[in-house]
């Protein structure tokens, strides 16, 4: 990292996606500390302006760093040998058979130790950092057990501590049922609400709970019983709703003053309603529908017309999404969900971090005294990002007002 | 670049994806020159093997370098704002009216000197480079001139000689109509063929020659024309044909001895047949299907029981395919065409290779004495390169057995 901690910085001539739009002319963006300072058309700007700044570019476009509010990057093992095997023929008996699946996940993860964790996660995480993330959630959820739960969140939380990124953490003890409850769903349910969530609550693992309300995962009830046990903890309320099928999840994730609902493919015209009316906001996941090849479609236009902010998020999983760059999602955002490219960029920056609670600090914003997170990009025009599909168009990225150096496998390349 | 270029190189402990399968043991591979040396399992490797040798690496993915061969790389302008306002809601006819569509891009081509075009197309390929490529087609068509065609190929040839890859250049007059010859399809095929076939012939700077086979674009028998003015001159022959409807294109190139056909979204049973009969590959371009958002797909089982050999390429062009990311294209193949992530990767080495006309020199494969061109990966399998789409993961590229360091933007990164 570098630049004077205590000097302001100055960027000049960039084009600027505030979070919400791009702004008419060319403007000049000042920092301060951890802060963003002044912003001013540089039809407004003269040297006095400048007078004390460190000038850290010229041009290129700015938007905020992007952030990716729906991930599930710390996990063990890998699923490419599943995907091989269905594209060989396999069929879905003969790999869970052969241990595939959610379940291979969890017994890679529940195996693994806190440090290779970490070690697994730490390059996906780097792969978002060098495509301009700066903020992401993790969710837990591949434990199943307290302690397996709570090590994922402490690796969760670890990766914040030595990366340059706000990582907010979140309990999804109701992923999926365990092994060990297989024939007491409701057991398992007791489990996450007496145990996982008070001891996650207590050590300050996480900030939010999150559920998967579907079908083949909880019923409504069930996830309503695991919001009420967050709320009582005073821990955030999120939900993965209405992907495969329409349970009414985001309405009941609504009632408890859920930040978000997810996925929300079948969501109704009286779902879209309930997250307006509780402020929530859609997170929608073009990765996985990508990967699962779905053909239903979220119902933007509903959510369009209702106000209801989207956010746009890669789910990075190793089943559904393995998917660990944010800017395809811009363009998987337009080009499969129809999105518009200030709609998906304002779902990476100002309403993914809506999703994560950070509305009130104006996270995701550029504007005065909003957090000093930026990123600074070799394109044209914001829509650009969404628009071609190139990795490597980072140019600078900030984190709380210091520009970090981009992440890379410096030992290999000098090696070579 | 690094490595004495006369010492033989080393790569050990390899798990390696030939070009055609991944061998069943750890391996190691050498380079002698420009060549590859011996290729032998671990089991069989004893320090004397290794004697005189410089090791490289241990351990990691190797596969043949990336063959992308079918790209449009070179061209003027942006069409960023077009796929914003398409979103935005503007109609098919008023991004016309505006100045949209591929004739903004001939216009944009046409307007850019061969140096502004060099420095447009450079950090394309570059991208390219990063993940992986070494082998590069491309194509003109942006100028529809005998002047601006030229041009075009020109910067190609350069892109080959001022960076470390392998470029193959396309003649493609015949993509689009021209505005001069609006009301004279056939007189603009004459000019192709009597004028512009003849003059890149000369100067040496196409390899092949290419079509747009389509209602929208040329008939078969307007085509035929451009293959026999192509086989006159001694240039390879390729068409974008079956894209959009069943023409008959693939099999008219085949008659001609096609290297290729590409996109064959539309092929039947005879075009099928066809291909087998001329020894042509099919090139499959996910990319384009992706963001034209196609539903018909090409007929994969057809081709994989006639044996007709699949590549795969990024189509890289301003319009229907904005996208720089080859191992996406191994994803995309997988989840939107079911090809299995060994077919996928052997689109992208041998058979990307073989509809470039370099079979017989073994390109695209790791065998004794091919071509040196190979990537080393940050991954765990093969599959994995087609499973997760994780921009990054390139550890090592070796173009005519010299690794090169990865190219990036090293002043943008010292400044800050
Ligand atoms: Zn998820
Ligand atoms: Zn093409």
């Amino acid at each position: 990292m570098t630049g004077t901690p205590q000097k302001r910085k100055l960027w000049r001539d960039v084009i600027l996606f505030d979070g919400v739009d791009t702004l008419p002319e060319p403007m000049a963006v000042m920092v301060e500390g951890d802060r963003i300072g002044r912003v001013v058309p540089m039809t407004e700007f003269d040297e006095a302006t400048a007078a004390g700044c460190e000038e850290m570019a010229r041009g290129g476009v700015m938007t905020p760093g992007l952030v990716d509010c729906h991930t599930h990057l710390v996990f063990g093992g890998s699923r490419a040998d599943e995907f091989e095997q269905r594209l060989e023929g396999a069929s879905y008996e003969e790999i869970a058979r052969a241990g595939g699946g959610i379940l291979s996940t969890v017994n890679a993860t529940r195996a693994a130790t806190e440090a290779e964790l970490f070690e697994a996660a730490r390059p996906r995480l780097e792969a978002l950092m060098r495509d301009g993330v700066t903020t992401v959630e993790i969710k837990s959820g591949y434990g199943l057990t307290v302690a397996d739960e709570l090590k994922m969140l402490r690796v969760a939380r670890r990766l914040g501590q030595e990366l340059p990124v706000r990582v907010v953490t979140t309990l999804l003890g109701a992923h999926a049922l365990p092994p060990e409850f297989r024939d007491d769903s409701d057991g398992y349910i007791d489990l996450v609400c007496n145990e996982m969530i008070p001891a996650a609550a207590t050590e300050g693992l996480a900030d939010a709970v999150d559920v998967f309300c579907e079908k083949i995962a909880f019923s409504v009830a069930q996830c309503e019983q695991v919001f009420a046990a967050a709320k009582a903890h005073g821990l955030s309320i999120k939900a993965h709703a209405e992907q495969l099928s329409n349970l009414g999840g985001s309405a009941a994730a609504a009632r408890f003053g859920a930040l978000s609902a997810d996925h929300i493919e079948f969501l109704d015209e009286a779902g879209v309603e309930a997250l307006r009316e509780a402020d929530s906001v859609a997170v929608l996941l073009p990765g996985a529908f990508h990967t699962l090849r779905e053909t239903r479609l979220p119902p933007i236009a509903a959510l369009r017309a209702a106000g209801v902010p989207m956010a746009v998020a890669t789910d990075a999983n190793p089943g559904s999404s393995p998917i660990f760059n944010p800017t395809l999602m811009l363009n998987f955002a337009c080009t499969l969900f129809r999105l518009t490219p200030r709609e998906a960029l304002a779902g990476m920056t100002a309403h993914g971090a809506r999703a994560l609670g950070f509305h009130e600090e104006r996270l995701g914003r550029i504007e005065e005294g909003a957090p000093a997170d930026l990123c600074l990009w070799h394109v044209d025009t914001p829509a650009a990002l969404a628009y071609a599909i190139q990795p490597g168009r980072l140019r600078q990225r900030v984190f709380a007002g210091r520009v970090c150096e981009l992440e890379r496998d410096e030992g290999e390349r000098r090696h070579v």
